[in-house]
């Protein structure tokens, strides 16, 4: 297959293996009755959410009030954001709720005061609980602080109740080794408790739990107890989801395109540092390496996907430069000044972010340009 | 002192801090008789550079063809892009070679080969020498290739040689301890050598040897046997040149200024995560702080800087979350929801890279927004 040729830094996309992920994702979905609201922060582009609402999706998860402002720019109407709800902008707050279905999160008493003060506007309001991540959330043992916190946005007249939400942040970690389902089972076992209880408080209401991180959902058949996901990176996967054992490396659908500017006898530099590719590492010798940790492998596309080539990895980066390994073999002549390296990225999300934009990569021809939101606003502010 | 209240991420710049580190920088640079053209890939601001420019700078070095083309705009017309040459770039490269001073580095023939195809406008070509640091440059023991590749350049009619240049990217790790003098007086060792021959082979030549990088040129008085210094992160510092000993914790300019948005008896989530620190960290424990590494500090402004809240550190990041550790401890009340929280950054390139812009914060007193190039850029491209 025709490798691509590129001068600068450039982050390709190959839109079949999006779709093909989205349509996986999709159909998993549908399949288990789930709700599906995938996050965008990992693409954070108009034209990629597109692609989403033509497989039929209606309903997005965002991390900022920016990227809910963004998106709701394009059209979407029923916007989370999964983030905890950042008061100091009511404003802006309420100029999301006046115009789409908004969806917040919180997990302490006072972010539902500043809401009570603050909103004009309605908005839905969900609980965080944190189901053994650690990092925000009422922990999920905390039943009582959970069903008191809920009770008080149900009585508050401009609110609405949206539910319980969690992110299993410590799926990353946890899920490559042990059991997934039993993994899984004990952590919706308190969620399962709290939705018996909610019941009894209140036998009118159906309560809705929003669950989602890409390793659960790729990796689980099934996720029992959940009514919703939420899962983002699966758009693109990356080193990090293929070392989790979330997808195959032919499931990876973004490359970073580098040109070599220096070379010595078994390692090159590229044009591609820490300012594009973030500096998201993988800490553990991993097929086809064996060294301490990596920013990205050196792969050949394929008609299927990628080839990673052995031993050929990123081992450093500084703000601009990336040093790439590589072993002197004769199957693998060494790259020479001003060849184009394809990179797989170890994180996908961090990546896109700095890129600011993609460029479309389909059946070996390069294509359009397409800008992300950080392109976007930073034209807005002119 | 009266803290700054945002609600948002910002990146808050004091500008008495960042003349401060200018002047100091000037002074040292004209004292020992240094040409003195610093990196303005830290800070990738016109506003910036024009403080630069009151302090008497004429000559810049740039990390990148688009960030040539962005300080040539603002009428910089002495350029080092510190980088090895993009020789797939040849019509840019013409195009600013054109219209100023360009300065190029390379450290091997077939880059020097593309340029002398390539280019029909001159350009000044420097090769680049490792004195150590093993990432780039032709190792200064390799006097002959290193000559070599002087002479050919020299030899090419349509391009003036600029000189050695280095960069030593090692003195971050090897400046912290031992003797800095006696590091530098060995690094240089072979440059002097390599002034010797080089007199001998051009004797009606001066030949002129750039070094630069922020940890040499602050903590050493006097850098004998060089001609030009081009240091960069001193504009700002941050906790990495604080922790190599480069600077004291009041000359770092840049702090982000980031809202609380969730609390537990011990931590706390603020709106500031990879997305805008970057992930870089310092691997050990340091004061005032013990344990395995972190992403920032938490302090408060003072009129001389700032002061470290004890046991105040940022010990992890997602893509928008920062998990703030702190002790419950009677003399630093617990942040409330809303708080904004001032974070030192462990490596101020990288976080200004990401945030594309500053905010003025003087004298206790919020001012203008100044964007930088990466605004700048997906402004131009709308």
């Amino acid at each position: 297959m025709v490798q691509p040729q590129i001068a600068r830094p450039t982050l390709l996309i190959r839109p079949e293996i999006v779709r093909r992920n989205i349509a996986r994702m999709v159909a998993k979905a549908k399949r288990n009755g789930h709700l599906f609201r995938p996050h965008f922060k990992t693409h954070q582009s108009w034209e990629i959410g597109r692609w989403f609402r033509k497989a039929g999706i209606d309903r997005i998860t965002v991390s900022s009030i920016e990227m809910a402002e963004y998106f709701a720019a394009d059209g979407w109407n029923d916007i989370l954001i999964a983030f905890p709800v950042n008061v100091c902008e009511m404003d802006r707050l309420n100029q999301l709720a006046k115009g789409i279905q908004l969806h917040l999160i919180l997990d302490h008493e006072d972010a539902l005061k500043a809401l009570q003060l603050g909103m004009d506007h309605p908005a839905n309001v969900w609980v965080e609980v944190d189901c053994g991540d650690g990092r925000t959330g009422i922990p999920a043992t905390n039943q009582e602080d959970i069903l008191q916190l809920s009770r008080s946005i149900i009585e508050t007249p401009q609110l609405n109740f949206g539910g319980l939400i969690t992110h299993a942040g410590h799926a990353y970690s946890e899920l490559r080794t042990g059991n997934p389902n039993q993994w899984f089972n004990d952590l919706v076992a308190p969620l399962q408790a709290l939705r018996a209880q909610f019941k009894d408080q209140f036998p009118d209401r159906e309560l809705c739990i929003s669950y989602g991180d890409t390793p659960s959902c790729s990796m689980l058949n099934e996720l029992p107890g959940v009514d919703e996901i939420r899962p983002g990176n699966f758009v693109f996967f990356d080193l990090m989801q293929e070392y989790i054992g979330s997808c195959q490396v032919n499931d990876v659908a973004v490359a970073m395109a580098v040109p070599v500017v220096s070379v010595r006898e078994n390692s090159a530099v590229v044009h591609g540092g820490g300012v594009h590719f973030a500096k998201d590492r993988l800490e553990e010798g991993l097929f086809p390496l064996a060294h301490a940790h990596h920013f990205g492998w050196v792969v050949e596309a394929t008609e299927e996907g990628w080839r990673p080539l052995p031993q050929h990895y990123l081992k450093d980066l500084s703000q601009e430069h990336g040093e790439v390994n590589y072993p002197v073999h004769e199957n693998w002549p060494s790259p020479q000044i001003g060849d184009t390296m394809l990179i797989l990225p170890v994180h996908s999300c961090m990546t896109a972010d700095l890129m600011m934009g993609y460029r479309i990569w389909s059946n070996g021809t390069l294509g359009d340009n397409i800008p992300a939101m950080k392109a976007h606003f930073a034209r807005k502010e002119d």
